[in-house]
C-alpha cells in the first residue's frame, strides 16, 4: 500500500482518463502500461484518472480493475494524485471498489449515474447521499448522460454540495450551457470543488471561462498539448490558446473518425499508441481493436501530423 | 448442485421475471425468497426468469446474484426451468455468471447488450459470436432498448441464427411491428426458438397472433392471470382474452402508476407482495421501497381489486 | 359545394389515409387522383382520410391543400366521408383549412399537435382547448409524437373529453401499450369516439383487443385486404385474422423497407401505385420518387405478391 | 419597396431574431414592433433576423408573415441587413416567403431543414440543391436540430459549399463540438461565409475561439451587451469577455427559467420587453403570455439586474 498523494483543492489541469492497455480481454498488457504511465506522467499533468469511459471501466472484469488499481498506484507512487472510476450499477460494488482504490493509495474516486435502470433525480439525491456516507475517499461526481441515460442537473448538484466528502465536477455532457450554469453555482456555493470538462473540443473555451481544467482522452497520446492548451488558457493567452485548440481539433479529426460508429474515439487512441509503440491495442468486448485498413489510417495520420507539440510525441522509448 | 431441467423447445407460457426479495442491499429476504418461489410456482408457470430487469439484477452484487442463483435453482428443483439473466457490461463477469448458474442447476441464461458503452449492431454481433462461444447453457436474446441504448437490430436477429446455443429471444421493445417481423423471421428460420413479450399489456395480442408466451412482472403478484391468459390466446378463445387482457390492464393501471418515475412498476410490484405478506419490499440503489403514502394507495388498489382471478391471488401463508 | 356525409358515431372500419398524387410539386395528378379515390372506394373503405402524413400534407402548399380538398370532396359525393388534416403549426392556418375543408363538404378534420416548437402539455391543453371553440366540424385527434416530437398524454386526453367536438382518436405512436390505456379510458368516459390505429401492423391486435378501425397507408393499395383484416378481428376470427395479418406483414416487408430512410414506406406506396398504372409517383421535397433500381425492386415484389387478395388488386382501369 | 441593403461576406456581430409583437394571434403590435426595432437597432446591432424560433415564425399565418416583412422592412430602412426566416415543411411556401422577402427589400434568407417528416441526409442534400435553386435572396443554413429532429451533418455542409447562393451558417445545436468542427471546415472552404452561434450563453466561447458572431434572443432586450461582448471577444480580451458572459448568464438564468417548459426563454423575453413598455408579450399557439405570478418573477428579476450595460437597457421612448 502507498500513501495517498495530498488533493488539492480545487484540483487544477490536465487529468488525463487513462486508457486500459490489455493483451486479452482479462489481461493488462504490464510493459505498456508501465510505458504509458511514465509517458504521460512526463506531460506533467496534475492528476492521472482510471478506469473511466475512456479506460473501458465498465468492461473490465473485477479482478482486472482491482490488479489495474495497484498497479498503477504503486507505479505513480504519489508523484500526482490518482483518480479511480467507481462508477456501477451495483451500490455495492461501487463501494467494493473505493475500498480497494483507498488501500493501493488512490486519492480520490469518480463516479456517474448508475447506467441500466434509469433513476429519477429525486432517486439520484438519495442514491449519492446513500454512498457518499460509504466513501472512504474524496469524490468526483462524473456527468455523462450519453451512457448513464441520466443527467446531474443542476438542482441534483446543488443538493449534493450539503454532501460530505465531495470534491469537483467532471462534465462530459458536451452541452456547454449546462457547464457555464454549472460552473456558475458551483463558484458561488462551493470554490473549492474543482470542475473539469471531458471532451477535449471543449477544453479551450471551458478553461478561458474559469474551469479548472479538463480530462481529455488525447492527453493518453500527447499529454503536453492538453497541458500546454490548459495553461495558455488560464494565462488568458487567446492567440496561444487559439493555436492549440486547432491542434487539438486536427489530432480529433484524425483519429476519432476513422472508426465508424461511437466507439471511434476509444479505438483511434488506443490504434495510436500502439502504433506509436507505447502499448497494445486489445480492446475488450464490446468492441475490438482496429483492423488494418483502419489502423493503416491511423499510421497516415499520426505521419501527418508530426507538428504536434516541440518535442516528440512519445519518448524514445516508444519510438 | 441440482441437475438442470430439460429446456423444452420452444418454451412456451408463462416465465414470471422474479423480483428478488431483499432485506437490504446486500442481503436476502430468505423466506420471503421461498414463499415468492412457492407463490410463483403455483400458478401453473412454465419457467422462472432470475436477476432480470424486474430482478434488479445490474444492481446486486455479485455474491448477492450468485447465491440467489443457487437459492433459487435449489429450491425450484427442477420442478421448471430456472433462466439466469447475465447481462453485464463486462464479457468476463457475464460469463462467470453463466457457469455459476450451470453449477447451480440452472437450465439456460438471458442476455442483452452491454449496457454502458453503446455497441453499434457489427459489434454487438460479434460480441454475440465471442460470447456464445463461451457460454456453457443454452441462451435467450434479451431485446431491451429502453435500459441498454441498444436494439438488436433483425438484420443482427437474422445473424445471430446462426450463431450454436441460442434457444429464443425476450422481446421488452414495446414495439410490436419490430414483435413481429422478428416473430416471422424467426418461424421462417429457427422454428425452435421461443420469441416470448416482456410487457404484460402486450401479451395478449403476441400470444394471439403466434408469440411463444411471455416474461410479465405481474406474474409475481398473480402467476394464473398470466397463465389463464396465455392459454386462452393460445386457444384463440377472443372473449376469454379480452376478459383477462381487462384485468391485466386493471392491475397495470392500479399499482404501476404510483410511482411518478420509471421505477414506478418494480416499486409497485414489490409493495404489493410486501401488502400481502409475501415478501419484504426493501430495494436496492438507485430505487427505494414507497414510503408510507403510497403503499396505503398500493393497498386500497389491492382490496379494490379482489375481483382478479377465481382463486385466491397468494395462498394463505401470504395472508 | 357537397352536402357533407353523416358521420357514423363512432366510426368503424379502414379509414386509409390518401396519398396525394402529383405531377410535380405544386400540381396535382389529376387522373391519377381520379383513379385512386375509385380505386380505395372500390374496397369498400369506411372513410378517406386527405392531407395526413402519408398523404404529404405538411409538404404541399396552401393551395394545393385546397384544390385537393375540393376535389376529393366532390368526387367522394358523400359515398364515405372525408378527413382533412389541418395540422399546422400556425393556428390560423389549422383553422383556415378547417373552414375550407367545410365548404367543400368535408365530414371531419384531423389534428395533431403544432409540430415545431415543442408544446408542453397544459400548454398543449390550452391549445387544443382554444381550437375546438373555432373549429367548424368534428375534430380527430391524431398523436403521432415521432413527428411532432410531442405525446397526447392520458392525463391530456382525458381533459380533452371535456371539450367540445372531439369525436376520436388516430394513435400513430407505435406504442401499445399507450394505445389500450387510451382505449380503456376512451370507452369508459367518451364511448362515442372512435378509436383508430395508424400503423397497419398493429391493426389486427388493435381490432381484436376492442378498436374501431384503421387508418392504414396500405389501403391506398390494396383496401380490400385490410377491409377483410378488420371484419375478421371485429368478428374475433382469429384464424382468418392470423392469415391476413401475414398478409400485411408480407406486403410491407416487401414495399416498405427497399428504401433506406424514414420516408420508404410512402415512397413504397406510392412507386407500388404507379408500377400499377394508378396514379403518378412523384414526391413533394424533403423526398423524392424511388430512382429505377428501387423501383425495380417494388416491380419485382407486386409480381411475387399476387396472392394478395382473392380480386385483383386494382382493377381493369388500372392496369 | 425597398432598396436590399448590401450584406456584408462575412457579416460579422450580433443579429438578433427578433421576437414578434403581437396583440392577438393574427394582429401584429404594430406600436410594439416599431418601439421594438428602434431599441434593437440603437444597441448598434449589424442586422436583424425576423420569423426566426425566437420570432415564433412557424406559429404565425402567412398574411401575418408577410405584413411583419414588409413592416420591418420598411422601418429598417436598409439600417442594417434584415434576414427572414423561410423554414417551412412546405418548399413552395418556402419560396413564396422568399420572394415576398426579396420585393420588401430584405437582403437575405434562412433556412433551416423541413421540420414534419424527418428527411435523412442524402434527402436534406438534395432538398437544399432544389431549393438553392429558387432563391432570390443570399441563404443561411440554419442548424435547429431540437426543433427540426434533423441535424445538418458536417458531411451535408461539405456537400452544400457546392451550392450556389450560400453566405453562412447559423448554429443552434447547442453543441460546440460540433460548432468548431463545422467552423474548420467552413474556415478552409468557404472563408467569406458567416458562422453564427444562436444560443448566447455560447457566444463568448464561440467569438473566441473564430466564429463571426451572435444571432443571441437576449439581444432583443439589450442589444448593447452582446454587441459588447461580441467586440471585446473579437479583441481577445478575456477579462472583459468574462465579465460580460456573467452578465449573459445572469441575464439567463433570471429570465428564461422562470417558465417551466422549453417555451420558458420566449415568454421570458416577451414577458421582460412588455415589463419594459416595448411591446405586448402576446404569444401565438401552441403557447401563450406569463399569467401574473410568472410575470411578477420577471419583473423583481429585471428590477434586480439593473447593473446590465451602462445605459439604461431600453431608451425613453420605452418608459
Amino acid at each position: 500500500m502507498t500513501e495517498s498523494t495530498q488533493l488539492p483543492k480545487p484540483l487544477r489541469g490536465i487529468i488525463p482518463p487513462m486508457i486500459t492497455p490489455l493483451c486479452d480481454r482479462d489481461t493488462l498488457d504490464i510493459p505498456g502500461l508501465e510505458r504509458l504511465v511514465e509517458h504521460i506522467l512526463g506531460g506533467q499533468v496534475q492528476g492521472l484518472f482510471i478506469l473511466g469511459t475512456t479506460g473501458e471501466g465498465p468492461s473490465l472484469g473485477y479482478r482486472l480493475r482491482c490488479e489495474l488499481i495497484d498497479r498503477v498506484c504503486e507505479q505513480v507512487a504519489s508523484r500526482v494524485p490518482v483518480l479511480v472510476g467507481i462508477t456501477d450499477t451495483a451500490f455495492t460494488e461501487s463501494v467494493n471498489l473505493a475500498h480497494h482504490a483507498t488501500d493501493a493509495g488512490a486519492s480520490a474516486v469518480v463516479l456517474s449515474a448508475p447506467y441500466y435502470s434509469p433513476a429519477a433525480q429525486p432517486e439520484l439525491m438519495e442514491y449519492l447521499a446513500n454512498i457518499t456516507a460509504e466513501l472512504p475517499l474524496p469524490l468526483f461526481l462524473y456527468n455523462m448522460p450519453s451512457h448513464t441515460k441520466v443527467n446531474f442537473s443542476l438542482e441534483l448538484l446543488r443538493g449534493a454540495m450539503d454532501l460530505p466528502g465531495i470534491v469537483g465536477l467532471k462534465d462530459s455532457s458536451c452541452n456547454m450551457i449546462y457547464f457555464h450554469r454549472a460552473l456558475r453555482m458551483i463558484r458561488r456555493h462551493r470554490p473549492e470543488w474543482s470542475v473539469l470538462v471531458g471532451p477535449e473540443e471543449l477544453l479551450a473555451e471551458a478553461v478561458l471561462l474559469g474551469a479548472d481544467g479538463g480530462v481529455n482522452g488525447g492527453a493518453n497520446l500527447c499529454p503536453q498539448l492538453y497541458v500546454e492548451l490548459f495553461h495558455a488558457a488560464a494565462a488568458h493567452d487567446v492567440d496561444r490558446v487559439i493555436q492549440l485548440h486547432e491542434q487539438v481539433m486536427e489530432l480529433a479529426e484524425n483519429l476519432y473518425h476513422v472508426g465508424q460508429h461511437g466507439s471511434a474515439v476509444i479505438k483511434g487512441l488506443k490504434c495510436a499508441l500502439s502504433c506509436l509503440g507505447v502499448c497494445d491495442d486489445f480492446m475488450a468486448e464490446p468492441f475490438r481493436r482496429f483492423r488494418a485498413l483502419d489502423r493503416e489510417k491511423i499510421q497516415t495520420a499520426l505521419r501527418r501530423m508530426d507538428f504536434i507539440g516541440q518535442k516528440p510525441m512519445v519518448g524514445p522509448e516508444a519510438r
